[in-house]
């Protein structure tokens, strides 16, 4: 087995609902999403094929992409319905001992107390397997479940969404690693010479601390984000232990590589302390030509308008009110979430319809990974070769085959290879992933304030 | 077995953390309750022993009782560490089938969507044993660490909570109980003309909805609450299933069991359709003499001081500003929580000085269940045949060994009464405790608008 050869790394994406625009519909896809055995028995499957984690994104509404209407979404079952994500990682922790379990919350609608304590607990139930992916969120629909007109715009999130992840770091860094005694003959539970009150005080929010849970088993779960806006890529060069992104070409993932990890060094950080794992979606099938037409079972199972939906929703943008078979209308880019612009650029460097681009978005999957296990194992390798990516995510097109298919096909050719693990070498998802454990006090790097607050 | 004796129904009070004030020093006291195995295996005794539920109670903050400072908390294990119980009974649910599992969230510091949410979650992914203990929440330090300079009062908190019910309850009907309909022939996911917005704006809290739930298998999830105060009965008259109480004579038990069932009789409820369980610490030895002897055991662990921080996190007043060997001075009664007056009604009554208050509220255990099974389980019938109880919680002095006696001692003496159950005739939370399930739109009858917002 080659060693020289660098490691991939594997997350895989799993809503905690029904998958993409018509993983409902699929012939394969287990309808039990509303279930607990749905997400455990995928669970095991990744478990088995030792993937570093599995991921839950969110959504805290249901998406009001067409005339401001939730009807189409809830029609469709188009971005809806989504469970809490954080009771999901949770029951999948207790029915797996290696898999990391990550889940997303907002730093726009929830309080760096409630935040810190969900993670830090986990982490102490699972034995160091936790990661948080933070978003600041897209949709209207959103602010409007809590008690705001209208999404701030990306710098006011962004603003917070600093403050927030200075508090969090610094409540789990509340408790020093041995401040817990638990002396029963002296009566001594804990240190508290050792645990220190945070008295933070932002622009965007205040916490007084400390936070009523010991520092966890990996220090600070680890940081997961996704941001593709130039004050996104920032943020998250700074922050985040794993970057998730989304790319329609080799060469703009390598663009995004290079760029996020010139910035974590710029901040004084160690790029390959910043792991990015560009999302994919791969169809399997003995030859490409297979695989291709393996996709157009999608494809005719897609309704143009439930594409749509899911467009408007990525670009907050609504198509539907133009003539379905006229061009695309002006879109400004600079509004859309930075992963989404390719995807309208493309749309119209090929001259698309509206109807077209809705049929196309809808059953699009990520990265162009369609072929044999050898063929996508081929590009994989090639995306790492090239410095696009440390790993991937993997997406399912439907739940559970798509990821049986990947962990009996595409792993072991990975493990042949020898870029992919065939045991889990340690127990917490920072060794999963080559991360180190921070110290206490390592958001002093992170932060803006550099801990000048 | 007579059958025609009124059933008892039976929870566990167990914290996310360490037991009451000494629970942690206790020598039978298991030390793992940062890990998940604490948890599940606590869960599988009270599962076999045919439990109701599991119920996990909630703090928002490292309790500063003492002189504003937390470091007392800290150093004696005194309501701290306390995980996020989320995740808790997540984990619970995971390994049981038919327990059900109850956790606490604030309406002070969290969103309705959110709430709504995570029971929601909760009730699909368990198959409909979920319930949610509503608090407004007691301490200012839990106040601070969600930006908020000190605890509103008390009416303030209500009248916020109040809101927050209809809107939660309003999110759980947002979609009806048939509005799921996954027909993969036509790509109909979801019936749009049953699924409605709520468009909530209150005084408090606005939001707009629908959920990105599904309506869940109980309909609602149990509702419980431990409303003391006049303004907490009558909330928990209207909104609650299950209402927790604590009480230290039989005659005060009586009185609030009445009160509070006239009250939901007055709101046009159906009284039996509300289950009261008083809290219960029982202490089981051969005889009643052998039991003090354990209790004595408590005693000699508890440090008065500790006992006087857990008292001021109880009735917000530190006494430890006092001589500790001098009477208690005068406290507002009217400002302390409801279920705590009895405390230093009766503290005041015997002439206790502070620090013996201390040593005595350190140690104290609910209801003065010391016996044998049989003279507990005389007692527990008695409070039920006196009108006092519908059933029990039962708080652990320590975890696990206190509940394993229980369930090895007192349910088989009550099973052989026939007052008690050998088999879970259900599977969800409500069968177990006779509850029916509410119809779309129960939160008319219950919000204190009527259904006229
Ligand atoms: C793979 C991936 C997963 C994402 N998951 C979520 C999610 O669960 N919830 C969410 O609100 N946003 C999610 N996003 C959006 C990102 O958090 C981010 O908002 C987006 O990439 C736009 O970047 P920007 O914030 O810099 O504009 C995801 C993005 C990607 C690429
Ligand atoms: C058995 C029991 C359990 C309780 N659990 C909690 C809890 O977990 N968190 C909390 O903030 N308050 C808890 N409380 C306090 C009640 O929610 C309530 O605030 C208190 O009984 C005072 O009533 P009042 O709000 O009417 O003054 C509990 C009370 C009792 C009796």
């Amino acid at each position: 087995m080659p060693t020289s050869k660098k490691r991939i790394h594997l997350a895989a994406f799993m809503n905690a609902g029904p998958m993409g625009t018509v993983g409902w519909r699929h012939p394969e896809a287990d309808p039990g999403f509303l279930t607990a055995e749905y997400y455990t028995s995928v669970a095991r499957t990744l478990e088995a094929a030792k993937f570093d984690l599995v991921f839950i994104p969110d959504s805290l509404a249901v998406p009001r992409s067409l005339g401001g209407s939730f009807a189409p979404a809830v029609t469709h079952g188009a971005g809806t319905p989504r469970l809490d994500p954080i009771p999901v990682i949770s029951i999948i922790s207790a029915v797996t001992s290696r898999l990391g379990v990550v889940s997303t919350s907002s730093t726009g609608y929830s309080a760096p107390y409630s935040v810190a304590r969900s993670y830090a607990t986990l982490d102490h139930l699972s034995g160091g397997r936790a990661g948080w992916n933070v978003v600041t969120s897209f949709q209207d629909a959103e602010a409007q479940n809590y008690g705001q007109p209208a999404l701030p715009a990306r710098p006011e999130r962004y603003a917070r969404a600093e403050e927030f992840l200075e508090a969090v770091t610094r409540l789990w860094d509340s408790w020093g690693d041995d401040s817990v005694i638990a002396d029963r003959a002296s009566g001594v539970f804990g240190d508290a010479e050792t645990v220190h009150a945070i008295d933070f005080v932002g622009r965007h929010l205040s916490v007084q601390g400390p936070l009523g849970v010991p520092r966890s088993p990996q220090g600070y779960p680890v940081i997961v984000q996704a941001g593709a806006s130039p004050e996104g890529r920032d943020f998250a060069a700074r922050w985040s232990d794993v970057i998730f992104c989304s790319h329609d070409s080799l060469e703009s993932a390598v663009e995004f590589y290079a760029d996020v990890k010139r910035r974590a060094a710029d901040h004084g950080r160690d790029p390959d302390q910043i792991k990015i794992l560009p999302a994919i979606a791969p169809i399997l099938a003995p030859s490409r030509a297979e695989a291709e037409e393996k996709h157009r079972v999608f494809e005719r199972l897609v309704d143009p308008v439930a594409g749509l939906s899911r467009l408007a929703y990525h670009i907050n943008f609504d198509l539907t009110a133009y003539d379905l078979d006229g061009p695309l209308p002006d879109i400004d880019v600079q509004g859309v979430q930075g992963h989404y612009r390719e995807v309208v650029e493309r749309a119209r460097r090929t001259g698309m319809t509206i109807r077209q681009l809705g049929s196309w978005y809808g059953a699009r999957t990520e990265g162009d990974m369609l072929g044999s296990a050898a063929e996508v194992a081929d590009r994989l390798e090639l995306w790492v070769e090239a410095g696009a990516a440390d790993g991937f995510m993997v997406i399912a097109t439907q739940v559970p085959t798509a990821f049986a298919e990947f962990a009996e096909q595409v792993v072991p050719e990975l493990q042949r290879r020898g870029v992919f693990r065939e045991e889990y070498e340690g127990t917490t998802l920072r060794e999963h992933l080559g991360l180190r454990r921070p110290e206490r006090g390592e958001w002093r790097n992170r932060a803006r304030s550099g801990g000048a607050r």
